[in-house]
Formats: C-alpha cells, structure tokens, sequence
C-alpha cells in the first residue's frame, strides 16, 4: 500500500531550511462553563496570535475521530508516522519513561514486585506498595542475575515499579503477562504465541526463578510479575523518510524516548522551557528539525486545573520570540492531542495546529484557539499528515510526478 | 489492516450513559430559489437550534464524496459500518422491507410475476402490474412450494413484487438475476458462480420449475422472474462491536431490518412519532443507544414537496423535548443521506450532523442548518466515524495505547 513516507522517501530534497515543531503536551481543551473559552482561548497569547494572524491554522486528529491517544501515539502522529500501523507495548513505553536506551533486539517489560504467601499464591499485586528507596536496592540485586545468551537490565522505576529488558538476537515480543489481575493464586506462567517468543518467555521462566531465590527474604518483596512484554516497533528513521537531521529537546524521559524511537538525536534539555530554548539556540547549526516538547500544558490538564493551564500556555507564549528570533523557516505550534482540565484526562478532541511560514497560504484566522483552529486553512486532517505540511513549507519536497 | 472496530472492540468501557440517534431520514436538502435556504433552513427548528448553540455541528459523508446512497448503505454507515465493506444485496434488502426475519444460512431473493408466451418467451416483466389483492394470493401458492433440503419463504411486497427465501446449509449469493430485461426471450437459467452458489441455483430451478406449474393457469401472471438474489453480509453486531445493548424505534419495516442487520432489537414503535418517543421512554432504563428512526423528511423530500418537508422537519423537531426531558448523555440529530425536494432523489450532498453532550467542544455555530454544519466543530468527515464520536462523548472508550 502506498502511504505519505513512500512519498516523503522519493520527494525529499536537501535544503538549508530549518523547522521547529513545539509541542503542548494535551494543548486543546474544553471551556469549564458554557459559553466560556478553552484553556487556550482563555490564555493570553500575543505572540501565538501573530503567528496565527500571519500562518495558517487547523485542527488534527491523532488516532482517528473519537479515539483519545495515549502520548505514544500522539506523538507518533505528530512525527508523521500512522500510529495504527506503529504500535508501541507498555513495556517498551515504560522503558523510554526511564530514559532507557532500547535497541532493535530488546524485550522490555514493566515489573511489578508483589507478595506470595508459602504455597506461592499472590497476596499484594503491589508488594504493599513498598516505597522508592527499598524497591531501587531490591533493582539493583535483580540486576545482577545472568543468564546465558542474553543481556539482562533491570532498573528501578518508582515505588513497586520497575522495568526489567532481555536484549539478545532472535527474541519475540509475543509473551503473555505473568501478572494474573487477582490475587490467592499464583503468578501466570509466561508462555510465547510463536517460536521466537517462546524463547522469550524461557528467559522470563529462568529471570523470575532467580528472582524467587534473590528476593526470598525480601517479603513483602519476595518476587515480582511481568506485564507488558513487548519489543520496539521497527520504525524508519526520520533520516530515512524525510532526509531530516532532527533534535529533540524535551525535560522528561518519555518523550526523548519517543524522539529516540525515530532516532532523533537527543539533546540536553535542561530542565526549564528557558533552558530549551538556550539549547536550541545552541543547536541551531546542527541540525534540520527541532522537536521541542513542553509538558505542563497536559500535566494541569490532568490535575484538572483550568487556571494552571491557562499560565503554563501563557509561559509558552511568552518564549515564542526566542524561537523566532532565530528565523525557523517552519514553526509548528500544536499539542500530540487534547487534555480538557474538565476532563482530567486525554480526550480525543482535535489538536490546535498553528503553522508559520512564508510559503503560508492565510486564512481568515486572527488568533490561536480551538474555535478559531476549525476555520483554518489545514482543516480537520489526520495528525500523521502534519510532517507533510512541515516539509512542503520548509521546501524539502520535489513535485510528484511530471 | 486495523480498522475502527478493531478499536471500538479493544477500547470499550461499560458505563451507564445513554445514547440517542435520532435519523431523519433524507435530511440534508437544497435551497428550491437562489439565494433561499434549504428545507432545514427554513424550518422553525428552536430545540433544534438549541442543542446546535451549546453542541456541536458537522457535515457527514454517507460513502465517498460524490455517491448518493440508498437507504441501505446510508444508515449502514450511521451504524459505524463501511458501506463499501458491508454491501447489502437487493433482495436482501427487499426482505428486510417487509420485517422478514432473514437469518445467516438464508438466500432472499426479489421476484417478479411476469407474462411467458405459448413458446415460454417473456411478452410482460411486470405481469400487466397485477393487483396486490391477486399477486398475493398466488404468493401464498407458491408458499406451499417444498423443496427437500431446504425451507422456503414466499412473500408478497407489492403489486407484481414478491420475495423468496430459501433457508439452508452452505447456500451462496452469488446468482445471476434470471429477469433478461427485455421481452420475446424467455428467462436466463439461475447459475452459481461457485459451489455454494450452484447449490443455490439447482434449487431456484427447481422452484421455478414448481412455479411454473402451480402459475400456469394464472396468466398474466404465470411465472416469475428472479433479481438480487443475496445472502445477508456478515455485519459484526453492536453489542460485540461497541458493547451497546441497543434497541431501534422505527415505524417502517425497511429501517427496523437495517437496525436487525447489527442485532439492535427492535421494539414495537407504534405508528406515530409520538408512539416513538412514548416508546423511547418506556425503554429508557433497559437500553444504552436507541435508534429512532423518523421517515417522512425522507419520503416528502422523495415526493419533491418543499414545504412538506418544512413542515415535517418542525414536527420532527416538537419532538425533540421529549428526548431531552430523559436526559440522554449523547443525543445526535442527522440524516441518513440527503434528498432534497428540488432533485426529488436521494442525493450525493453531506449530511447535517448535530451532536449534543456535555463534553462537546463548542462552535461557533447557532442554529441547525446546512451552512452553518459548514463551520462546525466535527467538521466533515465519513458517517462511519459518527459512532466513535458518540461512544466518546458517552465516555465509553478507554484511552488508546499508554
């Protein structure tokens, strides 16, 4: 089947031109009251409205209408690439959350540790919800435990948490969860759906018997389950696909994870959006595409908290002339889906997309907001359509055909 | 290919929200003058207009840009089926029409009574029109026709226009019509394009050889041509696809079959919208999604009678208190396809959408009309969508990946 990368591969172009695609995690919203604005709506965003009065706006569905995206697929549509055909396992999420650099033959799974009684039945699926400091020393003891053929990593993540990755040629991703969802009966076997994952699920067999014997005076730590057993989908390169050299520069883990996924170059992000922006001005010469991600805009979205969204979009405005002044021949201002603070939660309404360019047809749009976004000139369109537009107004794509 | 039920299924949240679809059918219509507005336009909608002020508008596409469905695809794709993948054959069609129960082993098949010659060539395709009062007394003959192996239906429709079913194991659809289509040339032999199918056609012979004696006396009326012959698609059914229970309120047998087609249940709708709308509360408490289903913007739209279907889209909207009064969580207003009076046909137009709930995004749109769906919130888009959107908005589907 013919998809846009099959395109983007045969069409890109070289070009000194520069893109910077800025994202708000969860940018849309919902007004709190009828007849009120969004957070974005709400927010005063001078600079994002010039931009608007100037470029072109609209609105993008990540997944498709209805489906509210968790942030793998959100970000995957923004980066252009359909986030049906690439799904990510929970593991492998888990495993980018920590920072964790997973290669192409790597199993990752989440852990939970959790209580057996003496007949080997599971009492707490949570280990008593055992706090960060023992459960990080209990990682490190898990850590040591070797088996033959493969490389195993075992790393703490958060309280009963932790992530545990197989790397080894060969293994499959198909392996069921060990962890049975109730407790007084014992762990599920791990059993693979195929040959190569049945040689991952002997490895589990083998890690979670050491484990027993590592952790056997550790109660109410004295072993764990494994859910989420998954490999990395094997996602082209945005080299490949789009001849770009892309950056990102995000404060938290997961999304460098994500950017590594597309092997972008992760760069040291600080920890604040000023610390970004120096980064990116730092970095201006090196690179093709920046991906700059902000995440407060969802983090309030999920406390709930309308007028914590609306500052941290008023925060993000007030940095846009640092993005502009170093003259992006793309600007892309948008979110990987929405996070209505009436919501507390993802919600599949459509992203706010702003984009900013020369090459811009203009609508009829004044401002940045949800309202305004639906007469825009990028209409309603699938969120993996987005880099296309980001290349055309970039110039880094030939015509098709003659 | 994953596709939206793949979703639906995986993504299902139980919850005790209700949805209403409320289908006038051929609602989407055109101005009769220049410069005038269409049927909806011009109607004095207020609770209509309402819901539009605080919800959400859109324009939906029954099948491809351009196509102007029949009935079949048209709600169909309301259903949140693929008209294109779920085809529905004419006879399948006719028998729905007339609240046959078709089942899955079953092969429905539209006839006509037609005229044969002393040579058995056609000299009437239509039998000189016979009276319903006549054709259904021969129907009823044919009834008594028996085939070993298999059942056999015989139903009159109207006029010279009947319906047969033959129920049985591993019979096929795939069946010419035996109607030539012109006249001074006897009826095509039914063949079978595969086995199934042959199986199929060796007992229309054999129906059609019974047929011919039981008739032969009845001159017009002395045999019978047969068109559509179809099994029923196999159509994944609501409570599997969307884990709905859900009931339909329709007053036409057509509609009712559609709705059977998903496995909603069909209730007792009365004759009246009123009868509907006692009917809807009645059964409020034991069903999450009724469809309600009201004819008449359709069939005045058909008759090419402007202000009747004015006048029927206010009586359709006076009813509209009466669905609001129960508090639905989801309430959606549309259309399955477009007839406007002007081109007294179905047509190929998008279809007004209005959907209702306290999570919608708000437009800028007041009333409910066709150029203001133009600027509305869900913008255009395939009707097979409606149904994500209205299992969002009632809070039931989970998040999409992690």
């Amino acid at each position: 089947m013919s998809d846009i990368h099959d395109l983007t591969r045969k069409l890109q172009r070289q070009s000194d031109s520069k893109i910077v695609l800025l994202v708000a995690d969860g940018l849309g919203g919902l007004p709190i009251e009828p007849g009120g604005g969004t957070e974005l709506e709400t927010a005063k965003t001078p600079n994002m409205d010039a931009l608007a009065k100037a470029g072109t706006l609209g609105l993008s569905t990540p997944v498709l209408p209805g489906i509210s995206p968790g942030s793998g697929p959100g970000h995957l549509g923004l980066f252009g690439y359909d986030p049906l055909e690439y799904q990510i396992g929970r593991g492998v999420l888990e495993a980018l959350g920590i920072d964790f650099e997973l290669g192409p033959n790597d199993v990752a799974i989440r852990g939970n540790f959790c209580t057996l009684d003496d007949d080997g039945n599971i009492t707490d699926r949570r280990a008593g919800r055992i706090g960060s400091d023992i459960a990080a020393k209990l990682c490190e003891k898990l850590d040591t435990i070797a088996i033959p053929g493969v490389e195993v990593f075992v790393r703490h993540v958060k309280e009963y948490r932790l992530v545990i990755v197989f790397r080894g040629e060969g293994l499959g991703g198909e392996v069921n969860d060990t962890d049975p969802q109730r407790i007084g009966v014992p762990p599920l076997e791990p059993v693979g759906a195929d040959e190569p994952s049945q040689k991952t699920a002997e490895i589990a067999k083998q890690f979670l018997a050491q484990a027993g014997e590592i952790l056997k005076d550790d109660r109410p730590a004295n072993l764990l389950t494994m859910r989420g057993i998954d490999k990395m989908p094997a996602v082209p390169t945005y080299a490949e696909v789009y001849g770009l050299r892309a950056a990102a520069i995000a404060v938290y883990p997961m999304y460098r994870g994500l950017a590594r996924l597309v092997s972008m170059d992760i760069l040291d992000a600080g920890q604040t959006l000023d610390d970004q922006m120096d980064r990116l001005k730092a970095s201006w010469n090196d690179y093709d595409f920046f991906f700059v991600h902000f995440k407060y805009t969802d983090s309030t979205g999920e406390d709930g908290n309308f007028p914590a969204k609306v500052q941290r979009t008023e925060e993000l405005d007030a940095a846009i002339p640092r993005i502009t002044e170093l003259n992006p021949d793309v600007l892309i201002v948008t979110g990987d889906h929405s996070t209505p603070a009436k919501m507390k939660s993802h919600s599949w309404h459509p992203v706010p997309v702003l984009l900013s360019s020369d090459l811009c047809r203009p609508d009829r749009c004044q401002v940045f907001g949800e309202s305004e976004c639906i007469m825009g000139g990028l209409g309603q369109f699938p969120a993996k359509y987005l880099m296309g537009f980001a290349m055309a107004h970039a110039g880094r794509l030939e015509k098709f055909g003659a």
